[in-house]
């Protein structure tokens, strides 16, 4: 068993609240225990409070922040189907592909990665889209897009078209008002700013999605048909779909009841302090950030490396001298930009002024 | 957070292993750490020892055993392949529904609930399967079929054939032998023998299921291909696929050392003898076991609910009054049947006398 001890300042996953951890370790419940169905009915409210949404579907599906876009394209997309995907990142590009699998047809709308996404090129990319998708923030470049924004072009333009909007780094860290916003679909992962341990992808689905959605998805494991009888229980009470990871879900509702108790609005703006510090810090050191001004995520910060310095060796000696992850860019940024996390339970200070002093050591700045 | 303290004797979860449960709460390590991908390294190799493989492509997939099943047909099935399924239980007609999705034609080769299956009739069912499918250890009826007897009478009547083996509730309980049995596919979950919370499906694929796989499944999120970047690793390192749930991971892997600590043979005799003595406790108080002799998994035992007696108030009770998990039956043996497990850190006679003295004091007999 790993006994090393990390300060998690990547991308994800960050260390998790204390109290998520003692949720992992919990005696185990059986997932069609009364006291288990109550774990799970409280995680669904508290979901739906994080959220900002009234959705009756809103739950955590079984397994990593990924499989909440898999489930999205599954339940959503019918071959043929035109999907609009805002791509100004990795997971803008990723749900391209998706889609794809399944069968619609993707009409990309590229940027620049580090811009935010262009509310008015993307709702004017198709004349009549079934579905439009963005990511609200993007892991790969730290930016931050306007979702609410969209929402509004799109109710005026395609009032009929869903809109699916990828929240995996955003929830828990920055404002998400689903229903104000006019999102039908959004995932999580839990390893970000929910501060929980990678292994659930917190999901939410409108009731005009769900009166749209695919009756038969390809996939099985993530029909919402078929889970909602066991998350929400029917006439003959609930019915058993999968087993549920009853420790994973044990340890969101632990982690969720934290940020509740702790206050969302104070949770934002502690992400938002910690945020402004770092990026405040690495400009006193020399160093040029890499998402574009004024759409920078608090939560994530992406910064170019300097010329000159090998990208790697830094986040080695971090890791081996300080015990400090932080991540290499993405892409074809993988060598020339760093991200670091300032997530969940370390959206503090104290991270920010450690990574900020550990970095400029390791630089000799 | 749930403080109740349950014993789980049910069809799974089990009770983890105490260092199950010390690995989900040690320090979390990132998922590109070099620590933690040698906590995965060591997590596959005790896969292989586990599963009686040298299949390079063995590894815990991010979902629950369900997702094991999803991932084997989602990369074997192309749309009007023959897949023949044997069906003598839930899982059975669960594996019927998830080939269907993909395109499969299935032929289904039905057996009577309780039975094992029938290697002649499955193997002679088509004259040219592309895949032939069982349930090792079936969940819902507690019978354990011939998978080393199908793997052989399928060598020798279609060797072109893959084979399929659901091993959820059989790996680390009873034998499995996947090189020797000629099992090409086999998942497993993580909460039954293994003795680990659920959240993680052990998947083992050979050699020659890699050549026939599908280069592009319609599930992104379970493309073995693409996992094998991340796992595996190429010639430029690691790709980042998606999170890996990190936790779950070292916790598999404790429960893993923990169970070869204790050594296969020995944890495997452990099953044995637990479930002998439940078996015959129950017959000793003039219950009727379900499943037929000769065949009766000792992890896992179905027993005939007593005429006249109230199936759920049996269960209530014993969880009310004693904190013990029993299961119900499945399908149509809902309410007349018990699945009582006796499962990885539950295998054990202090477990089995402890659930027949409840049961005694709540019968009455």
């Amino acid at each position: 068993m790993a006994l090393t001890e990390r300060t998690l300042l990547g991308p994800g996953p960050s260390n998790p609240y204390p109290e998520a951890t003692a949720g992992l370790a919990a005696p185990l419940l059986g997932h069609l225990d009364p006291e288990f169905i109550a774990v799970l009915e409280r995680t669904c409210e508290r979901l739906r409070a994080t959220w900002g949404t009234d959705n009756p579907v809103t739950l955590p599906l079984s397994g990593t922040g990924s499989i909440g876009m898999e489930a999205a394209f599954a339940n959503t997309v019918r071959p043929g189907d035109v999907v609009v995907v805002a791509v100004n990142g990795l997971f803008g590009v990723r749900m391209c592909e998706v889609a794809g699998r399944y069968g619609a047809e993707v009409v990309r709308v590229d940027h620049t990665w580090g811009e935010p996404v262009d509310v008015e090129r993307v709702v004017t990319a198709h004349p009549s889209p079934a579905l439009v998708a963005a990511v609200h923030a993007e892991t790969s470049t730290g930016v931050r897009s306007d979702i609410a924004g969209l929402g509004a072009a799109l109710r005026r333009r395609h009032p009929e078209a869903l809109l699916l909007a990828d929240c995996v780094t955003s929830l828990g860290g920055i404002e998400v008002a689903v229903d104000e916003w006019g999102v039908d679909i959004a995932y999580s992962g839990t390893q970000k700013c929910l501060g929980v341990a990678p292994g659930l992808a917190p999901f939410t689905f409108s009731e005009r999605a769900w009166e749209r959605r695919v009756e038969i998805p390809p996939v099985w494991y993530l029909d919402l048909g078929l889970l909602g009888g066991y998350v929400r229980g029917g006439p003959g009470g609930r019915a058993y779909h999968h087993t549920a990871p009853v420790a994973m879900i044990a340890s969101l509702e632990a982690g969720l009841a934290r940020i509740h108790e702790e206050g969302l609005g104070s949770v934002t703006e502690r992400h938002e302090a910690a945020g402004r510090r770092l990026q405040d810090g690495l400009r006193e050191m020399g160093l040029e950030l890499f998402a574009a001004e004024g759409h920078r995520l608090p939560q994530l910060t992406s910064v170019r490396v300097p010329e000159g310095v090998d990208s790697a060796k830094v986040r080695e000696q971090l890791l081996t001298d300080y015990g400090i992850e932080i991540g290499a860019g993405a892409g074809d940024y993988a060598n020339s930009v760093w991200r670091i996390g300032l997530m969940g339970h370390n959206a503090r200070l104290d991270r920010a002024e450690l990574v900020l002093t550990a970095l400029r050591r390791v630089l000799g700045r």
